[in-house]
């Protein structure tokens, strides 16, 4: 069981909010912001660099976005459904975009973006799962 | 003239955003994250801290999101206009709500709520008139 | 195998600090720094939350510098070895008190604390063992 | 008077370290955190991004750290000497290698790394007038 699934079972306050979506959400954010992180910095050490500008650009914007909503989907106690809809909204999308541009990259060989845009893909279908249910 | 500006005229890139409009909004992003985190640090150690609950939680997730709306705005050279109005979206809507969190303890005699608010509401109408431009 | 470790093993440049190590060190610092959100979050709901302060205090803090490390120990082409040691001390450090002050109150019976002074005695110890390899 | 000084006049607790000290060094790491950014961003989209790998590089941990250094100093409630000393450490040392760099680039006619630079070295000396203080 990860960490972040004892801690919503551990949490004084009653959140009824599936405890799978809500820890599998958390997790593939965290996962995808460090995937991000990665791969910007594995781009930016690319022969290619050049060609990969908005890869870098996404995949930044993309580990901060993922950062924060893990953060917000963490804090249960007084979970504002508003805010944390706009934020999974936030993070969705720029997995999506991301998700895409590593895709090409991918198909021309980059196996650090294969791998990011797996991390996208997962992320963004979590925040989708868990936007129903919030 | 701040660093923000400054930055926005060094860039290499051309971004058709008014430069006032955009600086405004990274300064005052980061200025309101910086309010929260101390509002949430200074109600923690208040004698009527299991009042501020509710100010503690929203004041932490703004100051997140408030932090990372400065850098996606700050990253103008591949700006993506889908992404950075949903996370403007999403920063607007934490200000909002917890300047109207701050502003009830404000009036019961809350100095660090009182400027907290302050910041928020700035925020807000910078996010707001940056997603008009984007 | 995590995507921390994929990304190590997908990235252009070439760095002699083992796999296992740096790639560990990354996943407990995201780990950690998920589950002192969650604590602090936790320790806010509590009905003895007035006790808990310096717990919250820690575990925001904590949360930050884990977060921070991840991303800076992620980031390997072009390796600074000085400013990854003293993020890292300061990583551990903050996990050694955080830890410490978790114990406890778990102790005591807080749950997610106990949990949370488990992320933080991995995390200082992959931190550590990183330490002495850069 | 800046945000970040109301915030520490109007913070509950007592803590006996030099206000201007504490709010200069809190506004100043935001202040970098941001340059540092959109030098990152402004390196990527150089024409010469290919020179610009390390300045990327520092840049984007040098905003990690000052804007992680910039929360733990701007929570005072029960603030630890030894964690927040190690954190100013990190940001300097952080502050100190990225200026230098940034400083080679500026020599160079990129005005980016100039504002950067300036940024660095005020924050650098900021942080260490704070650890001189805790």
């Amino acid at each position: 069981m990860t960490y972040s699934r004892q801690m919503i079972l551990a949490h004084p306050g009653s959140l009824d909010i599936d405890t799978d979506a809500l820890s599998r959400c958390i997790d593939d954010c965290l996962r995808c912001a460090q995937a991000c992180t990665a791969c910007a910095d594995a781009c930016v050490a690319e022969v290619t660099v050049a060609d990969l500008r908005r890869c870098i650009y996404l995949c930044l914007n993309c580990a901060d976005i993922c950062d924060v909503t893990a953060r917000i989907v963490s804090r249960t106690a007084e979970f504002d459904r508003v805010l944390a809809r706009a934020t999974l909204e936030a993070c969705a999308t720029s997995c999506n975009v991301c998700g895409a541009e590593c895709e090409h990259h991918a198909k021309m060989g980059m196996v650090h973006c294969e791998v990011c845009e797996e991390a996208c893909r997962t992320c963004e279908e979590s925040c989708r799962a868990l936007i129903a249910l919030v």
